[in-house]
Parts: structure tokens; sequence; C-alpha cells
């Protein structure tokens, strides 16, 4: 069963070996777990609803708490201290675009705030409810999930948006085909989600960004239904689907999409790549990532992830052979892992992969062969686990990311984790940080780093030191010239560094769009783009 | 010399032989010259300015001339007749985004509407000045043409948007690096008409639509200064590059543009297949389309488009030797004609055009080598100069283009012709027209048609004709599901048939993003989207 108060499945744990918490107790001090609050306890707080009735509409506490929060950080918090603060006034599981319609209709008659919701696994607060908001409602669209339409001839596949990554994939599967989108949280998110906050898979490189493969669709807003046709490319002026990518539930609730899918690969393989340094491994992805190769993933953890990863993996009989052949190779304690991936017909990936070790060795690259790349397949939905068993043993981890351009993403990554580092030192904490770069381009990569620190124990004290270290990070990413997500999408986290790379013009830009589809602003208010006239 | 009432380089001819004439005799009839006017008679026809003076404003009326008109038929028929109608009150060129925005002011405060202007080849009116409108002021950014920037790490390269396509290419040239984006326009188009119109270049399958190169830049809007920085990728919310690309001048004036740039190719090949018809020939290229090659180039005629291209070569001898060959391999009087691009490092690509030779075999495709190739490319810029050759014998040569999925390819290309070849019954005229898909998609493919029919002899007929044609054309075009424009863009002559793709409300968020930009409406108007209060 899914989790209430953590991520994913109450079955699946990722048990922390007693060297694995050495490690993180010489990084950061020993942990405290804390008594985690019950869900009784949680929906204990939750006041009475606010909305009219309404057929379609369900306002059980407990449905209310699981539909208003998300895997932020801060959400952990509230939930596991049982201080959930404002949920949703009730929550509608719509089974058509009328009832989404309808649902819409009731929002601006009784001026109620609208929270589309996929699979509530945002990470930036897009489904927060702000205190002292009026009434809102969260509009679930799980239950829009069906494949509607296969094309096999254009490759196209038209889905209810509320569909989860593995139904999406088992009915394309049925059929011979894939669509390719795998971020992290690809068990539990939805391609609505995937497409409103401009997602990004883990084999980008081969299927593209979810922009490249969102082919059209229908959004129901407040204004009435914007209907997106399908078409190959266009040059007719202004993109549809651009207005409704990134637009994180502010100009209306995607029901139905229309995605790009691909013919079932006939091979795939994952490989291990060490590199002695930093500098070597840098260089050596960027002319990969510059040669064309139709690779499906490209992979680089720095030193400081390649060592944590390998400590935390359990294995340490397996890690300590592993790490002595890397090290007679000249891969020594600044050790960083490439993980290139390879999908397609076999030969043509074959030779691509031989190409690319061929780049590899040019930079000192040691190959290890596909037994590491088999596992993290294995594993790549599995790592996210780490953070439920951190927290069992009192240790909080979180994740920022950014994307820039390939002269500054070694900067980038020294600034934010030296950030991280800093940024609880006055309260005497030390914060283990640790970089990999998920998506690499021709221009540039994103810089994905993780924290590890030490729960404090006192809801207010964690909040504060997430505040601090979300503070300093996102600064160090304005200041170094970065975007402020590459893949997690804007929420309310993201939201106060927004005008950073958009100018007054372009954010003033942005509010036009929306009101024009939502002139009354019921869309989900303070995500994205803060109110002009403050939050109501 | 640039040809003031034509194509291109008037030393440059494309000679029709006996044989091609006798060709367009049996289609169309036999044509009859017209007596062209002299520039001098159609300046005579201009009137007075209308603005107030500016020290950067040229009033000269051959200067207005030539800047007020750009390649589409009826503009040709106001050059040849002399009888130019509307032009811009004034020409300005500024040399500097400084010099952009004084004339931004000077148009508000004289309520002057602006019509930028990059290299005139538009073929859909994005230069026209409608008759009884207000002052138009023509802003030529031609003397933005400098690279201000190269970051050789990020691929990147900064250019003044007036740069023409050949002075592009020989700065990065000078670096070993190339943009790859080669409209048939290519000479005489300028990268801001490319972005602003979303053009695509013949080797778009390596290089990408003009949407995936643009990585950022300046525009001078009448609401402030909109910069865009560069990213290799963001989840931050709406993309401001969308609502430059396919503006077509409406929200303000592109002053400079970051292009995403290419390593010059080790190795590059144009191979040409015939196919016996176009059932194996479509099927064959959808097949290459899906298999994500890494090729640069697909290209495919149908079967009267190939037998046009043969007979209009002139190397009669040698056709004839190809056609008979190609008769004893199966390819007979349906006969199509498909041209493979391949790019980049030598063994990769041969590798991937070995691999398509495969597919094309499966499909009854018969290889006839890279002379044809070589040829093609020899004269990728020079088929337009057939339409100034088709004038000079009393005939008429215009395009359409729109893009749909594979499904209705062949629906869409009939109905395109059809539509074309009866449009001018009523007239007793016929009409040849001839097909090819010049980009294609895993989705789709565009469908681009082209028309030759008999001058009329008189300007008001010509006209009529024109708008005939054009509107069976456009019209086939919506009926079977396809978009306006896959690379010429909208200006005025597709904008009637924007909103059924677009619907009322998507044609309503066009206007409003474009009005937080241009309050006062000064930029461009009638272009791309129809006044909601008309025009003036």
């Amino acid at each position: 069963m899914r989790r209430w108060n953590g991520w994913g499945d109450d079955a699946i744990e990722f048990a922390l070996n007693e060297d694995a918490l050495a490690f993180l107790r010489a990084r950061v001090g020993p942990g405290a777990a804390i008594g985690d609050a019950t869900l009784a306890q949680a929906c204990a707080a939750i006041g009475p609803s606010r909305l009219a009735p309404h057929r379609l509409i369900d306002t059980t506490p407990a449905l209310r708490l699981q539909n208003g929060l998300g895997q932020s950080l801060p959400d952990w918090f509230k939930l596991r201290y049982g201080k959930v603060g404002a949920v949703p006034d009730g929550v509608a599981f719509p089974e058509s675009a009328e009832q989404v319609r309808e649902l819409l209709h009731y929002a601006e008659r009784f001026d109620v705030a609208v929270i589309p919701h996929g699979g509530g696994t945002s990470v930036a607060g897009h489904l927060t409810v702000a205190a002292g908001m009026r009434p809102a409602l969260s509009i679930n669209l799980t239950r829009l999930c069906r494949m509607r339409a296969l094309d096999k001839q254009a490759q196209l596949a038209t889905f209810g948006a509320g569909v989860f990554g593995p139904d999406l994939e088992a009915q394309l599967r049925a059929h011979g085909y894939t669509l390719g989108h795998f971020p992290q949280s690809f068990e539990y998110s939805t391609l609505g989600g995937w497409i409103v906050t401009r997602s990004s898979g883990q084999q980008s490189l081969r299927y593209g960004r979810i922009e490249q493969v969102f082919a059209g669709g229908t959004v129901e807003t407040p204004a009435g239904t914007l209907s997106i046709p399908t078409f190959p490319a266009s040059a007719a002026g202004t993109d549809l689907r651009e207005m409704v990518l990134g637009s994180e539930g502010r100009l209306g609730v995607l029901t139905e999409a229309t995605v790009r899918i691909s013919k079932l690969p006939e091979y795939e393989a994952f490989h291990a790549v060490f590199f002695p340094n930093w500098a070597a491994a840098e260089t050596a992805v960027r002319e990969l990532a510059q040669a064309k190769l139709p690779l499906s993933m490209l992979r680089l953890s720095n030193q400081l992830e390649t060592l944590t990863m390998l400590t935390l993996a359990g294995h340490k009989r397996l890690i300590g052979a592993l790490r002595r052949y890397l090290s007679w190779r000249g891969c020594g304690a600044d050790t960083c892992m490439l993980m290139i991936g390879v999908s397609g017909e076999k030969a043509g990936a074959v030779a691509a992969l031989k190409s690319a070790l061929a780049v590899t060795r040019g930079h000192q690259g040691v190959h290890v062969g596909k037994s590491m790349g088999a596992k993290w397949k294995q594993n790549r939905y599995r790592n996210v686990y780490l953070r439920n068993a951190a927290w069992e043993h009192g240790y909080v981890i979180d994740t920022v990311e950014t994307a820039v351009d390939w002269p500054r993403v070694e900067i980038m990554m020294l600034a934010v984790e030296q950030a991280a580092r800093d940024a609880l030192g006055g309260q005497g904490e030390r914060v283990h940080a640790y970089t990999h770069l998920s998506h690499l381009y021709a221009q540039g990569a994103s810089v994905y780093t993780t924290f590890v620190y030490r729960l404090a124990g006192d809801f207010d004290e964690d909040m504060a030191r997430w505040r601090l270290l979300k503070g300093a990070v996102s600064e160090a990413i304005v200041e170094h010239g970065g975007t402020i997500s590459h893949q997690h999408g804007v929420g309310v986290d993201h939201a106060p560094y927004l005008a950073a790379e958009k100018g007054a013009l372009g954010i003033g830009a942005m509010h036009a769009l929306f009101g024009h589809f939502d002139p009354q602003a019921i869309m989900n208010p303070g995500k994205l783009l803060a109110e002009a006239g403050g939050l109501r």
C-alpha cells in the first residue's frame, strides 16, 4: 500500500546496513529518530470543510490530507510531525471532461481555488494550500487513466491525463510500444503531471523530454475548452502546447494528452565507466553529448556521489573488489562514475556504445561492463526509498537541481554543494552534499545535488533548517546563472527565484497568458507565480 | 545585384530549354509574357511619406518599395505590373538595440505601425502594408549582423538577428562550426526571420528546426526589453523562447539571438533512391523516419514532381539513360524520387546511410548513387530561380505547404493537388500541381505542393486567379486537418485559416500575450492575427 507519510509502497524497504550508517555518522553526526505521528493524529488537526456540498466532492479528512501534500521535505515534516496545517477542503475524482467542467463552474460560482492533482509526487510544493487561503478544491485526475486512441502509423497514443507511469507503459507495451519517459518518480507520477511541470525522464537522450513527446491534448479551462490538435511540426504562430507545458495548473485542467510513442527497443543496456577524476569525466561526457551519438542515457556522478552510492549500496565485499580493481586502473579516491545507456535496434545500439566507450577511453575512462548497469536499472526507482530509510535513523535527504551551459557546470556544482555545506553552520550542523549530472546536452547539463543532514527532532526547527538550506542553494543557482529547475518545476518553493530568469516582463507575460484562460484566478493560486494582489 | 522584382541575384538565370517549355505548354497551355514595369514606373505610384521626420528614417520611394514587399505571388504581381499599392512610409536601418528602442518610442508617440524586416523573402505577406492603414515604418534589421559571442564549450553563438544565412555560416565556418539551418531561402533570409516565422532547414533531421536551435536572445518590445537567458533545458514554467518563435513581429523586434551550433561535419553526402510508385515510397520513408537513424535529410518527390524535375533539369540524354535504367529496374512512369542526406563523423554517417538503403531496398527502392545527390546539393538554392524563368515565358509558380500525421499524408497530397487543379476551371485554366514531402518526422510529414499555371496578363485577373487558388488549397488543408503552415509562417495570407487549428480560445491567448508586450498595438498589425477591432 502506498505510504501516507513517505515515499512509495510500504512493502518496500531500503535497509541501511551498519557500514552505511557509520558513513553517515562520520559525515554529519549520529542521527536520532523521532516518533512519527499516526494518520489519525495527523487528521485530528484538520478543520471542517468550508465547501458547499457537491455530489462529486468528498470532504473526508483523511482523503483531504492524502491529496493535500506532496513529497517535498516540508510536506514530509508536516506529515511526520502531524502538523499538516491547511489542506484542501474537499477532493473530487472526475471521470470525464464534463465532470471537470462542472467542477470548474462550481469553483467559479463559489470562488473556490482549484488544485489539480496527479500523482502527488511534487517536491516543489505544487499541492500546498496556503494558510488563510479561501476554500480549496483538489481535483484528483487519476480516474482519467485509459488509453483512448492508438495510431500506430503516426506513433501517437492518447491517454487520460491522470494515467500513472506503469499503467501507461503497460497499455502501450501490450501493443509493442513505449513512451520511454522514466523520471525517478515514474511509479507514482502521472502523464498530466509530467506535462504541466516539464518533466524529464532518465532516457531523455533517446526519447526526449516531455516537451518533445507531448503532441496535443485537451485542457478544461475556466474560459472554455482548449483543444490542441496534433501536427508533426508547424510554423503557424504560437505553439499552444507550450502554453500548457510548465503551466503547473495555472491555466486549467489537462484532461487528455496525445503523446509520441516509439517501438519497444529490440535491445537495451546500461554500462558503467569510471574516471580517475572529475575533470576527465566532465570532458568525456561533454564530448559524448556533443558527438550526436544515438545513446539513450548519460548520467555522471561526482566523486562524493560515487563514494556515497558505493558505500550505501551494501555489497561490501563486491564493492571492495571493484575499488581495488579501479585503483589498480588509476581510479582512486577521486573516481567518478558514469552510466551510459543505449536502446534500440541492436546493431545500431551496440555500435553507438562502442563509439561512446572509445570516447571515454580517450579520457582515461575504465569500462567495468554491464553488471553494474544492470544493477542500476534494477534499482532505478528504488533509490528514492533511501529517503524513508534515512528518516528512520534520524536523517533527512533533500535534493535540488538546475541546468547550466557547459562553462558553468563545474562552478555550479561546487557552488551549490558549498552553499549547502555552509547553510547550517549557525546551527552547528553539517550537511553531506553530493551531485550528479542527470541529463546531458550539447549545450550543458543538469546539475542535481543531494543533501543529507540530521533531523532536529522539532517541527519548527526542522522547517527553519530546511528554509535556510533551500534559500542558500537557490541563491547559489541564481547567482551562477542556472535555471531554478531542470525537471522538478517551480511550485511554491522555487517561485521566489523565477523572476531572476524570466524578468519582470516575462513574469507579466505569464500572468497575461494565464489570466486569459482563468479570468477569476481560481486555478492553483500561489503556484509558479506569486499573485499580483497577494494570495487569497 | 539582387532583383528588385523577382528572386535572387540578377546575374543568375535558370534557363528553360525547348523540352521544358513543351512540357509546360502540354500541361497548362502556351504562356504569354507581359512587359514588366520598370523600377521607376513602380516607384511613380508611391505616395508621399506620412511620417514625422526622424534622423534614422529614410523616406526615399525606391527604398520604401524594396522594403515593402516580399516574395509572395501577390507581391510579384504588384512589382511586375507596377501596381505596388501601399508601402511603408519610411525605412530605418538601426545599428544597435538602442536605436531600435528609439524607433519604437517614436512609433508609439506618433501612432505608427512597425513592420520588422529581415531578408524580405516572406511568401505569406509578412511585409504587406494594408491600404488605408495608418503610417507604417519598416525596421530593416540587416545591419545587426555581427557575431557577438562564440562559446565553443557550450556550442553557442550569438548574432545580430539581421544576419543573412551565408554571412552567418561564413562567420561560424571560420571557427569550424555550422548552424546547419538551410531553408531554400537561405541565401536571402535572416536568422531573426527564421526564428519569428518558425523556419525549417533542409537538413533539419540532423540539426533540428529553428525552434530546437534558438537558445535565447533579446527582443525590444514596446513594453521593454525581453532578455532570454540560455539554458540547456528548463522546467521553470513557460518557455519565453516560445513566445518569440512564430510571433511574426507581433511582440517586438528581435535584435540578437543565441543559437546552438555544431562542429562542421567531417563527411556529408546526398544519395538518390527511386521507387516504382508512391505507396512503396511513402511506406519506406515512414519506416526511415521512425527508425531514429542519424540521417540529415529525407525528401520525397511524388510521381508528378519527379517527372517535372527530371524534365525541367535539361540534361535530356543523361535523363533518358537514367529513365531507361530505372524502367529496367521496375521504376516506370509512376516512379518517385527520394533524396537521402547524411552528415557527420564519417563512420557513423556511412553506417546510417547503409541502414537507410537497406530499408529502401525492402520497399523496391533503386539506389542510383550519389551523383544525382551531388547535383541536388549544388542546385539546392537554384531551383527557386525557376520562378523567374517561368515568368519570362508567361507562367507563374506558387507553392503551399502544410504538415499532417502519417495517416493523412497521402490524402492531403491528393486533396491539395486536386483543389489546385480544379480552382481555375471557371477561368478555363489548367493548373499543373506536384508535391514533395520536404521534412519527415516519426509522426508525419510536411506536404509541399508547387503549382504552375498561366499568367492572365492583367493585374486584377492575376490577383483574382491567385485568390481562387490560394483559397481552394488552404481550405483543402484545413478540411483534412493540416496546419496552415509547416515552414513559411502565417503572415496575412494564412491568417484567415489560423483559427481552425488554434480555436477562438487559442487565438485569444495569442492576443493576450502580444497585447502584454505591445499595449498600443503598433507591432506588425494584421499579420498572423486579424485585429479584434479591425485593422487601422
